[in-house]
């Protein structure tokens, strides 16, 4: 086992990810930003180097500046948590030569599944089922357009270095095509210095439902069942849950084989995540794979007594993982939702500011994850994520009930600061949410209904 | 289902309760003393109602100013915690000829259980095994002397209206008896109104270990399992852990047995708690039965998955227990720790003061059931405990190694203010305790070692 390991993130995921290292033992080193020196994790951690000022490209994306932190500071191995450099194949590549272990899968792999036209073509290949779309990504606008027309709208037009919900655009007819490629692809290309995209048939009422892998060093892979991220707006998650409801044990299994299959054809290390969408007739097509931890995974933590954090280290260790696919049993029902400092009533804009107040909630089967502090800055530079709050019940209902009291609890204060906490509860309270015949279209939804979001004068969640 | 509920409780219990409150969308009405105005319970509930000045007998303690209380904001149930009036028959009695529903056993239950040395007598006749000691209670220090004499040195003297670790005295040989009998009844006396006592054989090195019961009122009963509470300060117990460590899963199994046969057997309705000594043969011997819920009962919420306080509610508004035995599974390990304000460099001294700062950990499968809050005043009214951190792990290994790491995080800050943080963290390092080989005796054991108690300059959990 590492006695040492440098955790490149920020934010709740640093800290997160310190508590499993201090339970297994392993001195915890935290790279920050300037604008972090403050923050939970440093305070958490059992040391802390300073990489570079608040903008990420001269912090957490610098590879250089990470590299030699963890160089100075002697550690063995380096977990990315999610987003900057986690599934950046560079970055991987650049542990390797420079003798650290790097928490994920292997470079070549990230190389492979990061480029979700490649993703798309090699799941296909080993009989995952994929949406109607380009074979690979398209060059020419005309070429494009021919086999938009081919497909039938609305489609999907993605950037081949994108994920996460970014980088992506609809083209609803026809007449609305060359636009949204040309946007889309100059998007890509300044976002992600790659233009390249592909389209799929977009599927208008779906589910967004993915499924968590664990795989070992030697060929021995396992699912941890699926997760229902339907909940979105912009594309970003905004509540998740397991298992996903309403949807056939027979079909998340299913998934969670074809999961595995893909994984092991991969040559996959670590844990990851496969993306799917469940259309209306209950079908399932590949989407991309996530080759780091998301943001939900507590959701699946919660409903399997699996620490994830702890298997990804384990695995990157070089320990054969011991947990076979009937080892893993799921109980109850996990839901997280993401406390933002947004405000709902403008458009979900950020508020950034100072916390006068923070408090969380507790209680029976109450998870919080959170980098908030009283006095903690929530600055402009990072994404507006300030807590996961989780909860777990024997079932849906129960653990629905939890979660609006759980956020009926918090209380996130700060002279211009919002959150998005009450929008959450309407969510929950959602009568298409409650009975689980929600689609990823939900959140439009109730934005474009007729009562609007509450502006409530003294919004406290 | 009751549409409201009275807390009559404050400090995390009351919070506790009026969490699962809301989740069933009972209103919460809190009565509370002056002291407890700004109370984190008062803040949640939905209501609240002031019943008193600080000294418990003229607030919680106070049977009329709870009834008040409750006709006042007109609910239909009343919670009352644990301590305080508890498990006081005349306020169930009170209750219930209000038109009031009180959520614990029937007073006549209560009545009978209360009675420690009658509760002795009855699970005896049914057959429930009791450590040699008087039959009833002794009411001639003559008669006394020449039992504790018959049944053997050590002895302990019991007050027949004690509970909860108060009223008791150790006898160690024949000439220090008559002075520790004095002392017991006269402490007996002046704080339960009742000086009766009755004497047990004194097991120096054991085991507390106590079962979770649930039974409704139709005659079903099941068991959840044990509880190890051997960790103990001067009978206040510490750290509480399910399952217990190294006790052959036969062994709690038959005390399980043996208490939903005593619960049965005396008409107990509602959550209750026998408490059973395990001697170092491995024998069990019944001490008490607690008519509440217990502080420690969290624990086993973990490893059950069972809502303690949504149980008690439904059997209290007559609902007919759905869960039977065979349903009940247990899984992984549990450990609860009391973090109570109090300085263990000065023999555990109460240290009341406003906290600063109070920050409590967070992460996977960690619940914190708490009170506090910065700005908070722990006040010299009420007892020291401030918050219990609570873990869940697959293994008691992993829970403690979970454990210890959820107390590195915690920060209680005052001017004044000391906690038992880094005790309990010693606790948890210390090699009998790691190795589940500890007693009853392990705490005063801890204290008379060679190396004091760190008394750390800047302790800060």
């Amino acid at each position: 086992m590492f006695s040492s390991i440098l955790i490149a993130n920020r934010g709740e995921i640093a800290l997160r990810v310190a508590r499993t290292c201090r339970e297994l033992g392993i001195r915890t080193v935290v790279a920050h930003s300037t604008a972090d020196r403050d923050s939970a994790a440093v305070a958490f951690a059992d040391e802390a180097i300073q990489i570079g000022p608040a903008p990420a490209k001269a912090s957490y994306l610098s590879i250089p500046a990470v590299i030699e932190a963890a160089l100075a500071t002697g550690v063995e191995a380096i977990h990315p948590g999610y987003g900057f450099l986690s599934e950046d194949r560079y970055f991987a590549e650049v542990c390797e030569t420079a003798g650290l272990t790097f928490i994920g899968p292997p470079a070549d792999v990230i190389g492979r599944l990061g480029d979700k036209a490649q993703a798309r073509t090699i799941m296909a290949q080993h009989g995952l089922p994929v949406l109607p779309g380009s074979p690979e990504t398209v060059d020419s606008a005309a070429e494009a357009k021919a086999l938009a027309d081919e497909i039938g709208y609305p489609v999907i037009i993605k950037a081949a270095a994108g994920g996460g919900g970014r980088g992506m655009g609809i083209a609803r007819h026809g007449g609305d095509f060359l636009r949204v490629y040309g946007e889309t692809r100059a998007h890509a290309q300044a976002t992600f210095g790659d233009g390249r995209v592909y389209i799929e048939r977009f599927c208008e009422t779906a589910r967004h439902v993915e499924i968590q892998v664990l795989c070992d060093q030697y060929g021995n892979a396992v699912h941890l069942g699926e997760r229902d991220c339907s909940v979105q707006r912009r594309h970003q998650k905004l509540l998740e849950e397991s298992p996903a409801p309403g949807l056939p044990p027979e079909l998340t299994a299913r998934m969670g084989e074809a999961a595995v299959r893909g994984a092991l054809a991969t040559g996959y290390v670590g844990a990851g995540t496969f993306e799917f969408i469940v259309d209306q007739d209950g079908a399932f097509h590949f989407m991309e794979i996530n080759c780091r931890l998301q943001v939900e995974h507590p959701v699946t933590e919660m409903v399997t007594g699996i620490d994830l954090v702890r298997e990804q280290i384990a695995i990157a260790a070089g320990r054969p993982m011991r947990l076979r696919q009937e080892d893993v049993t799921r109980t109850g029902a996990s839901v997280e939702c993401r406390i933002n400092t947004e405000d709902p009533t403008r458009n979900f804009a950020p508020t950034p500011g100072t916390l006068t107040e923070f408090v969380v909630p507790g209680g029976p089967f109450t998870r919080v994850d959170t980098h908030g502090r009283p006095g903690w800055k929530v600055g402009p530079d990072y994404d507006s994520l300030l807590a996961k709050v989780i909860v777990w019940a024997p079932d849906r209902e129960q653990a629905l009930a939890r979660m609006d009291r759980a956020l009926s609890e918090m209380r996130v204060e700060g002279a211009r600061v919002r959150t998005n906490g009450a929008f959450l509860r309407e969510v929950i309270a959602h009568p298409l949410f409650k009975d689980g015949k929600h689609t990823t279209s939900l959140v439009d939804q109730m934005l474009s209904e007729a009562v609007p979001v509450k502006d409530r004068p003294n919004d406290r969640t």
